[in-house]
């Protein structure tokens, strides 16, 4: 049966932006799962509604829909049980919530304000209006004003990968010695930003873009 | 064969305030280990010379000797499998790197020039020279003005709580249904508070608060 998932897309509709939409793909990639990726735009709400949700990712597996990217890993977790683990068995999937709420509070929070603007350029038109004005809301700024000030941001992101930085000095992958969900969750964050502006978040010679390259390398074809 | 931890102490030599000695404390009274705590200072470096560091905590279990919070950490899980586990298995223990970096680049460095000139005033005469120069060294800054930023730093460094908060609204423990390796290091940076400062950290009503009342519990005797 066939396999589909929604995926938020830009004006030109292979840009596939969506960090949580890459949480799916890269978690499809790994367990070896073929899908078929379907653009779908911010403001086709009606769209997706067959899921009961107004946001991408949306997998339909068959004759099962899920939504929210973190539910579907776990989905893609319990009934693709082969292939290598993406938690690291039921008894570690507690303690991957810590990376899911760092990468979120710290790393999106962290890059969001500095491509918001980027990725509004990619929107399609029917997605701008939508987009400009929920996330002026969100950041009670302008676009053009967050732009503005990506080159104070830039340091005091980079400081806060610390932890992070310090991980992979130690050991190939955030999880250890094989990518897992952590690994996801952060090189999703760095797709977003590769697939939705310009910006290069990360300094030469980190060990946080060493480690992003190894996994460009793993999930060549995601 | 006795089993002897040297503890960081204070003037007052019950006053045992190192979040190192206290991770170590911690795991041993999670894996039920009964210890004879040591007290020892900054400057009584010839006293544990024979285990080839400057610096506490050193457990003595035996005829074998480790020091380094860490490195205890996993001789301990490695040699007493019996009891709880504390590292979540073998195949855990490389995601738990991540706890580790981030209790220390984000909950220890919140917290230490908040503490610092607290911690001076509970050492034995016979520290404070050196605890104050190689402390005001690493900052920069005199004691009582890193005492004096206090106030200006207690928000952000609840703000800097935000993915520890956000999985203890999910879940009783930061590694899931009991506590392990990522509970004990963030509790013991607590402790550290607790024994060497008279600061609240937290505000009422934090989900994090509400975890290290039951930390508090769980370790009363430790």
């Amino acid at each position: 049966m066939a396999r589909i998932l929604y995926e938020l897309a830009g004006a030109d509709e292979h840009c596939r932006f969506s960090q949580h939409c890459w949480r799916v793909r890269l978690a499809l990639h790994r367990k070896g799962l073929d899908y078929e990726g379907r653009p779908w735009r911010f403001t086709e709400k009606d769209e997706i509604a067959f899921a009961g949700t107004t946001k991408v990712p949306v997998l339909v597996d068959g004759d099962r829909t899920i939504h929210d990217s973190w539910s579907i890993l776990e989905y893609l977790e319990d009934n693709y049980p082969q292939g290598p683990t993406l938690f690291g068995g039921p008894d570690a999937r507690a303690e991957v919530a810590f990376f899911r709420h760092w990468t979120e509070r710290v790393v999106h929070a962290g890059l969001g304000p500095m491509i918001v603007h980027a990725i509004w350029e990619r929107l399609h038109d029917k997605d701008r209006e939508y987009f400009r004005r929920t996330r002026e809301e969100r950041f009670g700024k302008t676009l053009e004003e967050l732009e503005a000030e990506r080159p104070e941001r830039i340091g005091a992101f980079r400081q806060s990968l610390a932890p992070l930085r310090a991980t992979l000095e130690g050991q190939p992958y955030i999880a250890g010695a094989e990518p897992r969900v952590p690994d996801l969750l952060v090189y999703a964050a760095f797709l977003w930003v590769r697939h939705g502006s310009d910006l290069e978040p990360l300094a030469e010679g980190d060990a946080v873009a060493a480690w992003r390259d190894r996994m460009d390398a793993d999930f060549r074809d995601a």
